[in-house]
């Protein structure tokens, strides 16, 4: 089935500009009809850019500039029309109305991209680079997109693939021979490059962390038990009185998110409930909001009450720490006005401010070397997900050398990884991931 | 002083695409320093697209499209290079930044149009209808302001003002002849041009109204005494409860506006406060919002409370009638469920909303036809002003004539309109005029 689709690739709004978007068998023979320029667009060549009226029938639309992107070399790979035509709300909907009219129908969202990568203009990877760069929020991660977008990370992940294939068919030949009793490949010698493999895929899943900061920021959660503070030292951070107070525990129900900038990167603050005790063991059961909130947190301050004593949160603290380990953690003494600071921690008063600045570094450190653990790549969920698969996969290959498996079963283990990598560049794909992936595009791209 | 200038032309906002402008006499050689293509954007041709990266130094900010526009073939008639880039609301900025370090500044608004007015590329009517076209709200607007912009509109006023430099220039050449007493033109002749002129003038300067109902919508506004159902009526209309209703003289103090859509016209309903009557004449001193809302209306509903009797509002009709020439009037008898159906005007209830569909009827029909008048230009209130003066001044010339003045004074009156005539295309223009006109700009456009 081949759709010729239309539609706005511009965000809507006053500006001097707009551009509309025709792409498919039938775009320039569509486009031709409501363009009346000095060249018909069927008879100009690819790259180049005509000046004339839109018409719809004999209404005139705008005058604008017709830019033609030739099959193969246009963004998704068959004949596309880009029509430059005045800003605001009305003259762009008017030139959609009149290609969809003249026989385009409206894409759905990503669609313009789907086309790119099943015409093989972009993988899977440069796709979601396509969005994280549209939907970046800091220099940083539009950068590492743009990085990304150009293909690199995808060319590692061939040459990964690509030197696993050949391990298992090097292992399957062998079998061929097998009367023969050929050695074409030492089996120490598959082991070593199947730990290294595993090593690069669990060193870029490690990193998906990291994207997430640039992505959507660097999370500090403020815990601790309740009345320790921290919708105080929430709000000292913040500089401003997001978080009701109170001396009553539990004053914080739902957790209350704010954005700061520090430095270059976005800082997600997060005040959670107070956490309680059980007669025992430190628990935190029931308070769902607060795991889910830890478990995404890149940096989570631990509120001790000092006035309390120093050491009334050191088991919360080791508790934390052990469940949630990619996690920072940091001890805050606070109410630490009150005392002598002779304890773990860092002294603050929350209440007067007094060696808050200690934190803000603190998060400014942290959150500016989880970036600079990136080097080029932005690894997403399912990146990482895929990822750690494969990392599984190699390992039960590694686990079948050990045990002295045949060469057949080691083969099938490692073809298995090369397929999940593969899904990760879009080598291998579904309609269900594809599906996914384009839910989060705009109508226009 | 030559200026390169580099700004975003499209809206920010999360997109597909977003486009990056620059124009001047270096733009070409500062665009090269950021764009990495197979081909130099200096040895390129004009109306060309080229794909490359785009180069902050070191740093790969996006993959881009760069087209050229050389001089005199750009919007601003300079050498002109538009990236295309991925959208978002980061990478743009980042092109912008690259662009401006690299030897560019940052445009004032409305600059690149200015430009090409300077340039000579737009006359002043098309730089408004470029202002018209981005910030249009209705179809009819839009596709007015794009007929504006093609120039028939200045190539008419261009013809009758050369009709009228003529004119003068044929009575001043009699004057050379003064002495051979040769007449080149009869001063009946003259007089027939002139009254042809002006009427033209004036034909133009009165679809100012209509003009602005495409720019702003037709404007209805409710008036009457206190306590006739003014609001009841106005949220009949707007079929919700937007006014304060109640029994208490003077409930709506300020006006109250809504737009609602009737047919393809945006209807700006306006309730007001009740008017108040005096002990001799009908007066609306005091009530100066009132006013100002009948002065802009065009359509002023009259409602008269029919309970009170039907002839309760007749003198206020006719003074607001005379009062206001410029608008229509409707005569509506409210509350006529308590009555029998004899008197003037329109019958309704505007509680039960009995009638109210003659009303509804009557404001699509006069907004209609209010659109029907205009052919194809947008009169602003500059345009009116000047038109205004225009016919003032050929005025002048009539009674020059008529009173057997001498040529040299009729001539001096005929240049005086040409001037005044010239103002609008910009043929004559001045710097307080140009500020005026571009202070609505964007930066990008």
């Amino acid at each position: 089935m081949s759709r010729t689709i239309a539609a706005l690739a511009t965000a809507p709004g006053i500006a001097g500009l707009n551009v509309v978007r025709i792409s498919g068998e039938k775009a320039i023979s569509i486009a031709d009809k409501c363009f009346v320029g000095k060249t018909k667009l069927a008879e100009a060549k690819t790259h180049t850019i005509h000046y004339g009226n839109f018409k719809n029938g004999d209404t005139l639309i705008d005058t604008v500039t017709a830019s033609t992107f030739l099959a193969p070399n246009s963004y998704t790979g068959e004949d596309t029309i880009e029509f430059g035509c005045h800003g605001g709300n009305i003259v762009a909907g008017q030139i959609v109305d009149a290609l969809l009219a003249a026989g385009a129908v409206m894409p759905e969202p990503g669609e313009f991209t789907r086309t790119a990568f099943l015409n093989g203009k972009l993988d899977l990877t440069q796709v979601e680079a396509v969005a994280d760069i549209i939907h970046s929020t800091s220099v940083a991660g539009a950068l590492t997109s743009a990085r990304q977008l150009i293909g690199e990370f995808t060319q590692r992940l061939k040459e990964l693939r690509h030197g696993l294939i050949r391990t298992a068919g090097l292992l399957e030949l062998e079998l061929d021979f097998s009367e023969e009793d050929i050695e074409l490949i030492d089996n120490s010698e598959v082991r070593a490059r199947l730990v290294e493999s595993q090593k690069y895929c669990n060193n870029l899943a490690e990193k998906f962390r990291a994207s997430e900061v640039l992505r959507s920021g660097f999370i500090v959660a403020v815990a601790g038990f309740p009345n320790s503070g921290k919708s105080t030292l929430f709000n000292k951070l913040l500089q401003k009185n997001r978080a009701i107070v109170s001396e009553i525990e539990g004053t914080t129900r739902d957790y209350i998110e704010e954005d700061i900038l520090l430095g270059d990167i976005k800082v997600r603050l997060i005040d959670t409930a107070g956490l309680r005790e059980t007669e025992d063991i430190i628990e935190i059961a029931g308070i769902k909001l607060v795991e889910s909130v830890l478990e995404q947190s890149n940096l989570v301050l631990v509120l001790n009450d000092a006035s309390k004593g120093f050491n009334q949160s050191d088991e919360l603290f080791i508790t934390l720490k052990e469940k949630y380990p990619n996690s920072e953690f940091m001890l805050v003494q606070n109410k630490s006005d009150l005392l002598d600071k002779t304890a773990d921690g860092v002294f603050v008063s929350a209440k007067t401010g007094e060696g808050t600045e200690k934190i803000t570094d603190k998060i400014k450190t942290a959150s500016k070397s989880s970036i600079d653990r990136l080097n080029d790549v932005l690894i997403n969920k399912r990146h990482a997900d895929l990822l750690r698969r494969t990392s599984l996969e190699i390992q039960r290959g590694i686990d079948a050398i050990d045990a002295n498996m045949q060469n057949e079963i080691i083969a099938i283990d490692i073809r298995n990884a090369t397929n999940t990598l593969g899904e990760i560049t879009g080598d291998q794909w579904n309609e269900e991931v594809l599906a996914e992936i384009f839910s989060g595009f705009c109508i226009g791209k």
